[in-house]
């Protein structure tokens, strides 16, 4: 078994720029982005905003970066913020949302009630305590899974932050998927948001990119924050290029999920306790993670460890017939 | 019933100096403790050094500088640290562990096992992964109500941070509590400890100050922090002259601890839901906190919400027969 | 020659409390300054922001926390601020007006003028480029030998900001002596100023303390940043009562600007390169600083380097006799 | 005149990629560069640590974030760092050096001499006085209308620095325009900085990117400083093919060089002030900066302003014609 045959489950990220994608992106108009609007990005990001239901939005290079942007323009120093346990923000940013954003994370509940967030707000105190100034979602949510939160459910959870004066961002780096898997428009699901964050580059396809998006002012602060970090690029209009070619792409993110319930139904006949996964992440309970790893890396499937269990995630690289492959090697392992 | 005849159980940080104390800051020895260093300063910073059983110690305007302190030299920017639920620098810091020191924090139970902290410390990932490099302890744990952890529960954490690289910080505001409620010295309680900080203007009765220690180095670097802080004093010594006197009246907070246990006693009596105190700070679970302390402050006894429960604090300006008084005003009402 | 007969002219922070001050701060009425509001701390708040000219004030451990206090409130991140050449907030306050307060310093002639400052401040720019938002003055001028601002100037430098939208601090550390030297009330050098720090610890003699004023906005969220980095204290009346004294001696200064007066031009028949000084401070220009200082030290006189040259700073706990004495012993080693 | 005829002086930034380089991305392949390492990346990356003389470097979607890495790996929280007057990271970069990198700038001279540096440096204080740690240079100097360092100048600055135990940082986003004028191969400008920052974007052509390079331990560091600030990417291969085009195009300046100095004769024939350029930047004195650069931009040439005059940048994307034509249009004007 060589490396060269394996099949990649650690990521969506993984997947790769296809020929029409490579083609669009050698075709691209481009200007420079910092002096003026790069034309290709100018159509990206209005895009965007309008199939996420924001006002305005922008590219950033990573899901990393708009989460933080975000973070930093809605947080005060030492302002504490909520988000559920396993979010992206609390765990996957090494601690920018900390040192950088200013915040100081409390975690919720994976998937928290009305009520459980509300306790968690608490109430005003006097001038030395805290203030909680920020709610962070995140749907589909990585570390729960890939789990979708319903748009009933969001819209609770944003009415108990509001009533409180708190500020939502929403982290939809995989927003796409909970839409498709729920049968509905992206903008469906952000209903409430101060902001929120998309990625193209995970299963969509998109070599590099995201967008953070919001009110029109959100989004002029968020260019000059941009700038600060690094993040503002020239003519980026050669990403943004691939980024609308992702976008046409929504649809395809069915099979990744019809792929991944077959992956689940695979594991759990031979007995591994594996959740049935909402979208594209299967996250299989294992007595000893590293060890599990090590044994499906010599067979050729790779996958991650997370929230104490093997994660593997379907996408547009890898088919229905090579999920059958990958159950097989593993059955020969098991 | 008029507010000046008020209990006041709201902390021991209320408690004021009495005529020895204020005699001994009128006839301290000074100097200037920025560019040289003030005598009486000095004494009181070798005295708690060695009481506290560390190598060096540095007085500081507050507990809340002298964690801060310790925090910002222990972690580099974006690094995780791990502390019990309810410790004061989660909750009661404004958020400098974050957004000054850059730590990124992630509560444990507020009494965890050894098992549990070794299980949320976690093993080492790829360089985008956080590092987890601080275990912040609190004893008396103020949160928990005052609960003390005995030695052996301390070293056995202490054992599991090690061992796994992580650097200890002991928050010991009520070092002192703990130590007369096990009738064992402070430094008992210090052992492994990189840095400790106790405060004298709680149970001590000093005006204000604590001090945060640990090696030589590390307050020399503490030293040169507090300056950037704006907690550099001058003539210290007035001040220092007070903790001297603060430090030889430990041995009365046996007192506070059992006007705490009749208190607790006499509320259990009430029907109150009180865990029997281990020091001076009882924990009353009442069904609307806010209604319970304004219907206490009504009849003149103070109390602050904690934790969600009504929190009393005994301390040296406040009498058994106080107690007992206070108890009668509550009857009244309850 | 013994150090314990050392002329310390290092600086007038070096001033011990007398027994009068001793007196005031062992008698003083206190209370919590963090739950409640300490009355004698109060009374000092409130005398100083009526003799500054602003709406309140606030104490604080030291003149450096109420500059760093007053630029976090004024600053946002990356924010350009200008200051003259030698001010205390850009040398001397380890720079936390950069990484604490995230200000981008520029520094500005020792003494600039209205045009210059203009041309500093420049025009506004495109999303990307820095924003210049606060100007702070420094008044007497320490690093510019204690140097006195003119009300007019002030005024001239006031309106050329505010014209241009800046924030105006004023590092007022010692504006007493600013008022005597010009003979006007202090509040008379503050006019058009957001924010103001004083010093009661250099030459009028308090041991611990400042205060930093401006609008009941602005000290209402100092008092909160002040919580944030550790400054504030419990039973502050015993520091806030030696204040109180301080303030009733501003007069006194004038004593020291004589004794300033009468080093300056002694040095001067040395041969001594010195200008001749407007308040406190002789800054006398030698060949080699270290030098020269080493030389000074064995006959017990004190000072220390600033700006290339030797500083003497006159105070309260030396008289004109001692200057006299200094004189000599200069004299004696020229 | 319209816009679409404008001649965009304004900065080599503008540059767009061209066929090869079109053809060259859409071909690249392409990996994860956050899990694994892309591998077109690594030949970008190891290609150009070749050319500049370094261990090892980083690719980075902008030469601020290649800038802003470096100072925060070499700065302390509160070091004072040196920089020429006009240098990008004093006054192009939102004051990241200061709140987010934590350094204290202090501007040299425009052309600081090893004395003026060894000054500026000064001797090692007490323990409260800023500690100073870092030079930064720049070559070419871009607010210094792009002028050259000599190996020799840098050399000797190189060894100040050292000597007084500085870390030292090479800004190089045009380091190719200097070593092309100097006729010297990069690395021949590089030799004992510690880290140095080259950019792809300007005069070289490439859409996307910058490199900050430095030894192995460095860019280990740096690649989870860049995680940090978002600016870790996936597929970068894309974007790094379009760099190695621009790699080769080195030599492709000279004629950037030589369109500058036949522009600045030019502009001297009409009387303007202008120093002869050395490299592809030419600054222009004019009595008032703003209505220069509107009446050129009537006349279809684009300036920007900058250290109080007109600047252009020539550059690939502007032929020797269009700079005949650019002077036709200015002589119609002026």
């Amino acid at each position: 078994m060589t490396t060269a045959a394996a099949i990649d489950l650690r990521s969506d990220t993984v997947t790769r720029p296809d020929e029409r994608m490579r083609a669009a992106m050698a075709a691209a108009e481009v200007g420079d982005d910092v002096l003026d609007h790069d034309p290709t990005m100018r159509e990206l990001e209005e895009t965007v905003a309008e199939r996420v239901g924001v006002d305005a939005a922008l590219w950033v290079p990573s899901g990393s970066m708009g989460n933080l942007i975000a973070l930093m323009i809605h947080l005060r120093r030492g302002d504490r913020f909520l988000a559920p346990r396993g979010a992206h923000v609390l765990g996957a940013e090494l601690g920018t949302a900390a040192w950088l954003a200013g915040g100081m994370p409390d975690p919720l509940a994976a998937k928290p009630t009305p009520q459980e967030l509300s306790a968690a707000i608490g109430g005003k105190g006097p001038y030395y305590t805290m203030r909680t100034s920020l709610l962070v979602l995140e749907n589909t949510h990585n570390g729960a899974g890939g789990a979708v939160t319903q748009p009933d459910d969001h819209a609770k959870l944003v009415a108990v932050a509001k009533e409180a004066g708190l500020t939502v961002h929403l982290d939809g780096a995989r927003l796409w998927n909970a839409a498709v898997a729920l049968g509905l428009p992206p903008a469906a699901l952000t209903v409430g948001a101060d902001s929120v964050q998309v990625c193209l580059s995970k299963g969509l396809g998109a070599p590099v990119g995201s967008l953070v998006g919001g009110s029109v002012e959100f989004v002029a602060e968020a260019r000059r924050v941009r700038k600060m970090l690094g993040g503002g690029i020239r003519q980026g209009g050669v990403l943004a290029a691939a980024g609308l070619v992702a976008l046409s792409r929504i649809d395809d993110l069915a099979q990744d999920h019809a792929n991944a319930r077959a992956l689940a139904e695979g594991l759990t006949e031979f007995g591994w306790q594996v959740d049935p996964p909402e979208t594209n992440i299967v996250l299989a309970g294992v007595p000893d993670v590293e060890f599990a790893l090590a044994g499906l890396a010599r067979v050729g499937v790779l996958g991650t460890p997370m929230s104490g269990k093997v994660r593997f995630v379907t996408h547009r690289d890898v088919s229905a017939e090579q999920i059958r492959d990958a159950l097989t090697r593993i059955h020969a392992v098991h």
